[in-house]
């Protein structure tokens, strides 16, 4: 990032109190920056909220943080805007502060946007977490991710599949995973592990949009082997077709062009044919 | 924490971009600073340092770390003093930074040593989390342990038990958890789950010296209620013997006792009989 904002006012400087470092209580968001406005913001803001509810953490006014994020994206052509939320400064334990006041930090920086070509990808074998109380949300606590994509450092590798400790396929590492079988999309339940991508909820839509069966459940490992299409999902590069998974390879199906289509129609400029 | 060391220079401000706050890419050590000198500092970094090898963050000097704590604790009588360390500042993503700078914080604030009276507990719903890649560590992601804390507000009740994704019995949100059964010392493994304390470590060695059977493995949670004696352990408190849970009700019991000698006699002086 290369511009911080704290609670509304230029900075990057952060009390070491704060609880989003001492516990990683708190949430964040990574936002498009596409044509000057935050792409999503409104998918981004029900995650965020929805965390903030969960966690019994004091959500930021939405309105008033939704101008402020549109007024920080006006600044820039394309890009993109991380936003952390925290329950703020507090003095040790872990028990709730009587009145915490939360924090929120948002920072930019200037990218082009990539087209969203085919990858390659790898299994991990570092586990995800399993905790229902915190699955689908995306938590400051990403130790399960930063470890597992320390396992490679092929450029030509782009993510790694994670499969949770109780053995069901989750998702990339930064990442949702969608598979194609039998004409029907798939994509694992995220209620026990994993985050709810802001991208995948977009795909799930499209694809109902479009009469395409969606089935959202729990997915073994083995169900890729088996998937006539894979691809994976996040809010900065769309929809990124899996063309080779170790020994195996697959070709950009149909289902998967007609996703990307309909994700370039929503704005998903990377998706373009 | 009233006084706060960043990288060595006072100060409590910490770069937004740190991996700490990010992604909780980091550990922390909470100790009891004792007539000025920090308690087990030795077994502090231990666990630290190993911490460190398993996360493949860059460790912190262990003689010159020793060094400035000990400084830092000599200007309090009594005290607590929390220890951060991070894989600094980075750009945005889990990859590893190419060279990652270790953000070293350390805070301190005087604080009286309480006589580790009977406490009363509970059992949390919030469920710890299952990683074997984290587990024993004492991450900075602390969200389970946040959220089954927020789950009681009474005053009465110090502490409560966390059970893990796996149905395993784990400890208190904010210590470790020991059973005599048959008088045979108890304490769950702690490879899936949950947090080896220094305090834990104590224990099991003045147990083993005191000739007292120990067994450290996976526990079920109905292990507690078939218990003789039940005690949690943290580094700021030594033994609390717990006399209740819910409807069950214990007294101190012998092996309690004679664990709370032997720790009296290594220096936990809140262990006076």
């Amino acid at each position: 990032m290369e511009r911080w904002w704290i609670n509304g006012e230029p900075g990057s400087k952060l009390d070491v109190t704060d609880r989003g470092l001492a516990y990683g209580d708190g949430l964040f968001e990574t936002v498009a920056i596409r044509d000057g406005e935050p792409r999503f913001l409104g998918h981004h803001l029900d995650r965020l909220l929805h965390g903030c509810q969960r966690l019994r953490l004091p959500p930021p006014d939405r309105a008033g943080l939704a101008a402020d994020l549109g007024a920080t994206a006006a600044g820039l052509q394309h890009g993109v805007l991380k936003l952390i939320v925290t329950r703020g400064p507090g003095p040790r334990g872990y028990r709730l502060p009587a009145a915490p006041v939360t924090t929120v930090a948002w920072g930019t920086a200037a990218t082009e946007p990539q087209p969203s070509r085919p990858i390659r990808i790898r299994w991990c074998e570092t586990m995800a977490s399993v905790n229902p109380a915190t699955a689908g949300l995306k938590t400051l606590g990403r130790l399960d991710q930063v470890l597992a994509r320390a396992e490679w450092s092929q450029p030509d590798v782009t993510d790694g599949l994670m499969i949770s400790t109780e053995g069901r396929l989750i998702g990339g590492t930064a990442s949702n995973v969608f598979l194609v079988i039998g004409g029907r999309l798939l994509t694992p339940a995220l209620g026990r592990a994993g985050i709810a991508g802001v991208m995948r909820r977009v795909v799930l839509e499209a694809a109902r949009d479009a009469g395409i069966a969606v089935c959202v459940s729990d997915l073994p490992p083995s169900a890729v082997a088996g998937a006539s299409e894979v691809f994976l999902t996040n809010a900065l590069t769309g929809i990124r077709p899996v063309h080779r998974l170790d020994a195996q390879a697959w070709s950009t199906g149909p289902v998967t062009c007609r996703l990307q289509e309909k994700l370039f129609a929503a704005g998903v400029t990377e998706c373009a044919g």
